[in-house]
């Protein structure tokens, strides 16, 4: 499939899901709608994913398009009016359109009314089935080895981390899957419910689902982790995929350097050897877990873009390039691995090797 | 208001809604619909509550009423097909149907066009508010002082307990109010938010919301709690509530004799001191609040009906009656308070005061 992204004021550093789509997605990227930033191109931002050039609007896009994806996660997930004129441009022109918000494109009027006149689709993939219910708490019998990632905040690398590790496995010969529960991953594999949108009573619920639906046909299960538990607004999500995943190991995911919650700055994040405590004692009464790894995200202290991929597409982890960034980095990961108590690795600076290590120890 | 209570073979014990709305409710309740008990009377299983009639059906019904209340709450809030001819028969006369059911009965079509031909309401109290957001974490700034009632499991005395407190306050001269999270307490209060059917994102915001409405009209903000922080299924609503709600203090609820999750045998109640320990840690980095008292349902250890209240309706504790059933109560209270290391009781059996003490030092 052939796919604009619509990103709009937010490329790359808020548009985790057209960041996401950029790296681990099948489909090909044929132009970025950034209006701050068009003219540039993704490789200027996101060096490691395919290139593609970044255009001001839907209109600058000549070539064929199959679908219009809004690669924006905005906090909670309303719809920006000025994407509109891009969006009708795309129906208008026989373009599905891909959304992840809370609030349903397939809804607003003017856009059902253009995609029936144009014979296209609007797939709003944070919409929950219908026929969700609460868990049985049942999703810890499963044969499949079942990891979570968790962690310290929001935009700390869960989904980053569950793919790297998914990728790992499998060229280790380990038939391994995600289970999606954000937008980006449905995107990506075109199946999965979006937690954060289901009632909450059903949260676990459609979790556990997904678990038991997917264990039946893998080995090795990353369910992508939301949220954090010590979030204010997020917090509930983040339990209920605890509880609903009922997870055999944990996987930390931390943003080096940050210390509030990001959106939430009178929040500071807890001291990470509590932190990481905290959600094995939560996890322990339904479902004993260990975070057994940690993965850092380090962008934040330079040496690398925000979407940089340094270890290589195939895996391989680069040869140190003796920077003080990578100093500063590499100093970052131990010390996070030295305060859980587990090995840690910056998946996308270093490799995810270390984890895939610890996740897989005495299991498979 | 004159209402019924449709509560098939569920009354009293798996009639929550029903009971809550006859002890504390102000509505009066003129027939109990409950095939499995009709002939019996409200009395011989709710002695403290007003008396009323238990009849088989809708037809039974001869008296005027305002509206027909679905009093029961199924796991998973499904409507039972069963209760179709009474809800049909209600608005066939002209009566408004109130339910707190998970599927909306406006949403179907038969009730629907009745309550158009017959000029009567269907009100959902389980649907949420269409403008919810997300929690901005600020619920803790409130000069309110805020109380949360939290469980070891559901249906553990929660809802009661918040009841008892704000009665208890009240009479004490202090300005208190609840907060109504579930489908009891927004039926008895004419408005509230049922945190359990609020799309996730926004379950700890919608909390967040209330608490904030309420708090700029009183003093004293008891916050009814839902779920359980150690359920499978429902630990998300729970941990939403604690912090969205940003509590300044816990009182913890706990049915004497339980030893795991109703509904979930295979999954054991934690020890009760980690039980209380991890409520107090979960809350800790958003808004750090002590478990300072302890509420014990004792109902099934004998001695009195379910439904009764032994506490007179002015609040006042009754003599002791020297049974063995109250010493074996008695003992439960105590157990449970110097398990957790607070003060306990069980507020429907020896009154709410020990709790209102601790909720009450220091504050207000």
């Amino acid at each position: 499939m052939r796919v604009a992204l619509l990103v709009h004021e937010t490329f790359p550093e808020r548009a985790k899901t057209a960041v996401g789509l950029l790296r681990y997605g099948d489909d090909e990227v044929v132009a970025v709608l950034d209006r701050t930033t068009a003219g540039e191109r993704v490789r200027d931002h996101v060096p490691d994913a395919p290139d593609a050039p970044i255009v001001a609007s839907m209109a600058d896009v000549s070539e064929p398009v199959d679908a219009l994806v809004v690669g924006v996660a905005p906090i909670g997930g309303d719809f920006d009016e000025t994407w509109r004129p891009d969006i009708r441009a795309a129906l208008e022109r026989g373009c599905d359109v891909v959304a992840g918000l809370h609030s349903f494109l397939a809804d607003d009027d003017e856009f059902a009314r253009l995609a029936s006149e144009h014979g296209c689709d609007i797939r709003d993939v944070r919409r929950p089935p219908d026929d969700l219910t609460v868990a049985d708490g049942t999703a810890g019998d499963v044969d499949a080895t079942v990891v979570l990632t968790v962690g310290t905040d929001c935009s700390s690398g869960k989904m980053t981390t569950s793919y790297e590790l998914v990728r790992a496995a499998r060229e280790r010969g380990v038939d391994a899957a995600i289970v999606p529960t954000g937008q980006t991953a449905i995107m990506i594999e075109g199946w999965g419910i979006a937690v954060d949108r289901v009632v909450s009573d059903f949260a676990a619920g459609a979790v556990e689902r997904m678990v038991e639906k997917r264990a039946a046909d893998h080995d090795l299960l990353v369910v992508e982790g939301q949220g954090a538990l010590a979030h204010p607004a997020y917090s509930g999500v983040t339990t209920s995929i605890l509880h609903g995943a009922a997870p055999d190991r944990l996987v930390c995911c931390h943003a080096a350097g940050r210390e509030a919650v990001h959106g939430y700055e009178h929040v500071p994040i807890p001291p990470l050897e509590e932190y990481v405590a905290l959600y094995e004692r939560v996890a322990a009464p339904v479902s004993p877990a260990e975070v057994v790894a940690g993965a850092v995200n380090t962008a934040a202290l330079g040496g690398r873009e925000t979407g940089e991929r340094a270890a290589g597409a195939d895996g391989t982890v680069p040869e140190a390039d003796g920077t003080a960034a990578e100093a500063t980095a590499r100093a970052a990961v131990e010390e996070f691995g030295a305060t859980i108590d587990a090995p840690a690795t910056d998946p996308v600076r270093f490799g995810v090797d270390p984890i895939l290590d610890a996740v897989l120890e005495g299991h498979l």
